[in-house]
């Protein structure tokens, strides 16, 4: 059972922006890349291509408070919490440190909500339950992490 | 006075993900590209180069509720709505049509607030008062408009 | 038949880099977007969904020179020329011009080549005919277009 | 001396496209991030802050062969070799290979062209000399490992 999931990334040029910092868009960017990796470290993949049919996680809610910017070559560490686990839905608090001042300063937080769906034939989206083997390794994080 | 803008662009197909459907964090690039049009319609872009120190509208919140996906080459109508109007900040409500259906149906709804700041020659930033020409334009949004 | 076709664009602020210019990889998203643009003005998608299987056209090759950067909300005529028309490929010459200086002033100019493909049940590409009805509708630039 | 750097990265989700692949203009991205960290891995930034002026290097030509998609959550090693080293300016050549297959397979090649220059107070660029520090750690590649 895991609620917790870390992950250290350096800001590449091309995610930076005319005012010389991370363009906010790409907070959501590395926000789906922790969850990603988090998913690979339970032993899936969020495109779950094995299931018939096809499932996926398509994202219902996604926030982002900016405290400081995050400059070309910084490294990030990003922290996922699990806040929240539905039968059909997940939402993660998602917590940036930059590693760039001593001590790690927490530059950004989050919020993701993301819906398991099946993919119908036609493309359509129906919500469904997460699937029992990757549900049963995920809970949520205790209160004190989430404050 | 101004209190909403209206945009259309059609989707490209760099902005879309192996889903088959918009990038989730497309939405918010859409989002800002419709506050610089909003500017540019009263006469002034984000960055303002002509003060001195040169100011800036980074964001500081950011947010989306998503409710169906965008789809290549689908047309959206992005809709600014000005919701808080604030001495150094501005929050805009922003709707997101799909006209690939008809009627034209809302798939998205963000929040957008950006603080008003002044770059200093260190590359720091400070918060500031919206210059007296430009906050002189804005106005919010009437109740039922926002609702 | 059509050879030609222009789109034009102003430049958005999350395709600026800390350099305060475009982001070179972004002029390949133009490239794209004017090419798509072209099928549309032809009557088609570049995804050929209607197909059995469903064709698409993938790039093979490339290329791009940089003479002047491109900023912030500079507007950008981007012209496509068919240079070659193959069986199975197209090559286009793309030249971006900026209408921020008066005259306007070529700034970049690139080469793309795609191949038209079907996608394989299992996710694989074959490459294949262009299909007659938009192949049909495509012929080679003059050359003194393309000098 | 080097002529020569590797790095490996995974795909994510936000670089494919709804045709499934990572989208060509990132394989542009990955070349410049494993520049980057060539030129990390000498000590120095490709942002030469500490020059007066500031010194860059912005690209003047890049291009791309595409043999074989990248898909999403497959690892790529990204090889940069040094193919033209002149006062003013560095060309690389640009190996990726996909390691989801065994043995790992080239799946695309390309040439990046960098000029140095020194950033006027005005905004505009001018190409000035590699500083003799950088140029000195840097050679060409041997001509078997370019062929």
């Amino acid at each position: 059972m895991a609620y917790e999931f870390r992950l250290q990334r350096r800001v590449e040029f091309s995610e930076t922006d005319a005012a010389g910092i991370v363009h906010f868009s790409n907070f959501f960017r590395y926000m789906e890349s922790v969850e990603h990796a988090f998913f690979r470290s339970l032993g899936h993949s969020v495109m779950l291509r094995d299931h018939q049919p096809p499932l996926g996680f398509p994202r219902v809610h996604a926030e982002c408070d900016y405290r400081s910017p995050l400059r070309f070559e910084d490294v990030v560490e990003v922290q996922l919490l699990v806040q929240e686990k539905k039968p059909k839905a997940l939402t993660y608090q998602i917590r940036f440190y930059s590693l760039a001042t001593q001590p790690a300063r927490e530059v950004a937080r989050g919020v993701l909500t993301v819906v398991c769906v099946a993919k119908n034939p036609d493309g359509t989206f129906v919500s469904t339950r997460i699937p029992h083997d990757l549900a049963g390794k995920i809970e949520v994080a205790p209160a004190e992490f989430l404050a």
